[in-house]
């Protein structure tokens, strides 16, 4: 990062540059999932016009009747846009949309830029933010933090990093999908490296109410009590309430993100630490939780559910 | 705990009885280190009257002229009073200010109340209960959290927990010290095994933010930006915001509680985590982290530097 | 331990000394469980006379059958004897059957030995050596290794450690049940740290195998080729050959020992690793597997079938 | 692995197949480090006839001086061989060694025998294992336990994975390497599988006595004292006698290999792990003391010198 801007990890405040946000835009989005398709929907409230790309088109209707226009593939989703968001699953996915045959880098004209909104590698990044930079467009890294409800509620906390320029003209779209932005410089892997380390502080709060919720338990202190307790006090946070109402409850559904998902953001994670030689004996914990649930098939719960080892290895049957 | 009452876990509402609100009191304090006096103070600005004791009178002073008068003795604060609160360092010394020859037990009234705020064992706890029950007094467990600034504040949150007649008696005095009272049931024990909980909870957090913020440093994200994105979003919650800025700054001064002491907080839990067969992962992994900084000696700084332990591995001398 | 003396953890010499094995002595055994029967029947087979005691009656006949006497008390055991064994299951146990009303201190002459077999405490050896120091008799704590069968074979390792005289005059009784005996010196505490420390040793020996064993399954090498391989090259060993089969073959019968008497010593090690501030992360994930295991209900096998706490975790269902 | 010949993971009997033994065959031998140079010395000390090849040709000349003709390339030292040995680094030199444009891939003849020595991934060696078959070669793995002292002796390990009939052409060779030659099966990757769960053995080993070591030392109990107990009796065993000797010791030179290079294996043993769905604690723990050891830039000691990371933490600088 080096230099860190004034306005560093400060929302951007939308006081100023008023005449940028009158720009009206056409906009790519590619990746229609739970999120992308709540993402889009904010995007086409707006005055810019949009056009969508999924693998599968079904997801894509309800957006093309509200407005979108339908585009074959990624490269024609990203033809003639100011910008293409993308939305997908890993970095194998975004690797294939963005310099596949049909990828968006063989429809994006110069300049454009690219909104890269998946939970990658920070070295994916860093390998896009090149290919484009030969291409002479743009390449903003921006994962997001928040649930498909929250999505929809244009609520989401964004990460950006990548060239300033870039990340200024494209504020003003990320502002109809989020509630604050946070700029972690010009190293475009930088956001990437701020979203993993989210999803590890949130796998650390899981497993660490998951032992004190249990400890409780065996000492005649329900669950839920010790939850209200700290999720309203020492704790009381988005996180700790969410998550924290799972663990009390010891109810893994509706599936937010099932754990061999999450499972694979920790792996990226344990991939820097092992890069930056830093020993991470939490992360250790959470992603070996992880692995034995995997391992016992137990796919069809959210991440979560990892919380279940503790009560298992506490002896309480579940 | 078994039956759970219907105000369990709630903080009790001030709008009833208001009658026992009256009730005016005499009332005993034990032990003024910084919490102890914050308190003491809180509760002379009351209609009350206090008698105050402490191992070294000097710092009675500032009470005994606000009021407070001294006592020579455990048992002589605890003389005639309706309460008698306990805040001392660990539980060899609760349990010789309270069964000590000149202890409250040779002090206390039939019907009164001990009022026990230090962190403790829970079996201590429930033996000092036994004693009490013995001798027709009665133990009510509070142990409270926040630092001295919350506690002179009067905002201290308490869990209470033991026989819900004293509670109920009690009440008016825990509203003058606390912002939120929590009832954990009739087990006298279970108030110490949240408190000790909380104290996990805290070291956790402590643990992941550094295991995190050392990641970003060596990926050139400074601590404070990652920190400030995290405190205000998705763990926006007291002790992420408090504990958060010392890990970010890296300074653990001034020392609230010193690693020593937290760390025997711990292996109390590791204690009760043992009787009661729950494995706790994290829970050793503090434990180790606190050992490992007191073990190099480092003392003179408040416990989360513990979190120096994560710089240190990572090859950051500091 | 300070200065070591010439013959320090090596094996007595049996050359030296040759009058001092012919004193006969009469011995007293106090604690007869699989490892004290066999013990005391090595015994038996010298010229010295025995008296022995145990709580339950029945397990004596054999051993009175071949010319042991019964004592009704641990008191009448050490009557008029040189030295007196204990061989018993815990602290609380070595402690009643040594300073109870009847314990072996009220018969004990001055200047006899009491030699402590059993695993316990270092700080419990402590205790009682001071406890014989005041009724100037002796304390010798010597710890073994080994199963029952090589208790029979009278090949147990024995460590020693207390005062040197005493020490010395028991020298040829230790000859009778082991194949080799190591001195640790002068603290009466030492000889036990090491019983725990080889336990802890083992049970990573355990666990280290568990992992691989398991790993090689899930790769379609079978456990007992990787067993084969292991315990007769790198680390062919007693441990590895023993230990190893056990956790290759996943049968953990009979039973040696149990999860929980184990866990307890390992308790016990952690107990010293706190005091002495050393963190100890292997120690630590053995107590946990350990605990899960006693948690779970699998106390009806041998302690080395914590191994599969391993298997499960990798998802294969035993 | 599935079906398991009768000779799986026994040595193979020397005294069956006298005829193969008198087959001269012509070896090339690529990689000259410690270990290479070694095992080629007593290839040559054999009727076979050797070409060698190395990045740098120094290494070469005292080969050169006793028979070897040397290889200007991978190409050249497998031209017209029976079979070829590699020795090399890490995966990527295997892969150039190999694979190349003057690869050994581009001089072996149909029906050759790759002999691959290297510490390397099992995905690595399944890989190479293809492209041979796609060349009418024959791959067969086999990784060595020892150092290099012990390949001078000819007293390696050898354990070998591939297919059976060449394993069987090849086996007079591993005859001359090695004191034992253990067989896992068909598929390529199973030896090197063997061969990374060893390394972890090893680490394990090394971990749990510097744990055991270092709680004794604070005990007043030497090291050396542990060690010699430990090391002759329970875990007799080479691994145990010849690192406990540098744990007991804290010397850490000279290096048979630094710690960056273990770490590598240990990463390619957890990546095994993650693959296979095996949570392995005790392997996550050594990885990360090598991670420490490597980020305090303590490179130049042997790899067991992470055994100072136990020290460290309890206080005791060295």
């Amino acid at each position: 990062m080096g230099k860190v801007s004034s306005w560093l990890s400060r929302p951007f405040r939308n006081t100023s540059n008023l005449k940028l946000y009158t720009k009206i835009m056409h906009i790519g989005f590619i990746g229609l999932g739970q999120m992308g398709i709540a993402m889009a929907q904010n995007l086409l409230k707006s005055e810019h016009s949009l056009a969508i790309y999924n693998r599968t088109r079904d997801k894509a209707e309800p957006l093309i009747k509200a407005g979108a226009t339908w585009a074959s593939s990624p490269a024609e989703a990203a033809y003639e846009a100011d910008a293409v968001f993308t939305m997908v699953s890993d970095d194998a996915a975004l690797q294939e949309v963005t310099m596949g045959e049909l990828g968006l880098l063989n429809g994006l004209s110069e300049g454009a830029v690219h909104l890269s909104c998946s939970t990658i590698s920070p070295d994916t990044a860093r390998q896009l933010a090149q290919e484009h930079q030969h291409r002479n467009s743009r390449y903003v890294a921006c994962p997001v933090f928040g649930k498909p409800e929250v999505a929809q509620a244009a609520k989401l906390w964004v990460c950006v990093s990548g060239e300033t320029a870039a990340k200024d003209d494209v504020r003003p779209l990320l502002d109809l999908i989020g509630q604050g932005i946070y700029d972690f410089g010009e190293d475009p892997g930088a956001a990437n490296v701020v979203k993993l380390s989210g999803n590890f502080l949130l796998g650390c709060a899981i497993e660490a109410m998951a032992e004190a919720f249990t400890l409780g338990e065996k000492n005649n202190i329900s669950r839920t009590s010790l939850y209200e307790f700290f999720s309203t006090t020492l704790f009381a946070s988005p996180v700790y309430r969410n998550y924290g109402k799972l663990i009390a409850d010891e109810v893994y559904q509706p599936v937010g993100a099932p754990p061999a998902l999450i499972r694979k953001d920790m792996r990226l994670l344990l991939d820097e630490a092992e890069k930056a030689l830093v020993p991470m004996p939490f992360a250790n914990i959470v992603f070996q939780q992880l692995t034995a649930t995997v391992a016992k098939g137990k796919n069809n719960i959210d991440w979560a559910g990892f919380a279940g080892q503790v009560s298992e290895n506490a002896g309480l049957k579940k």
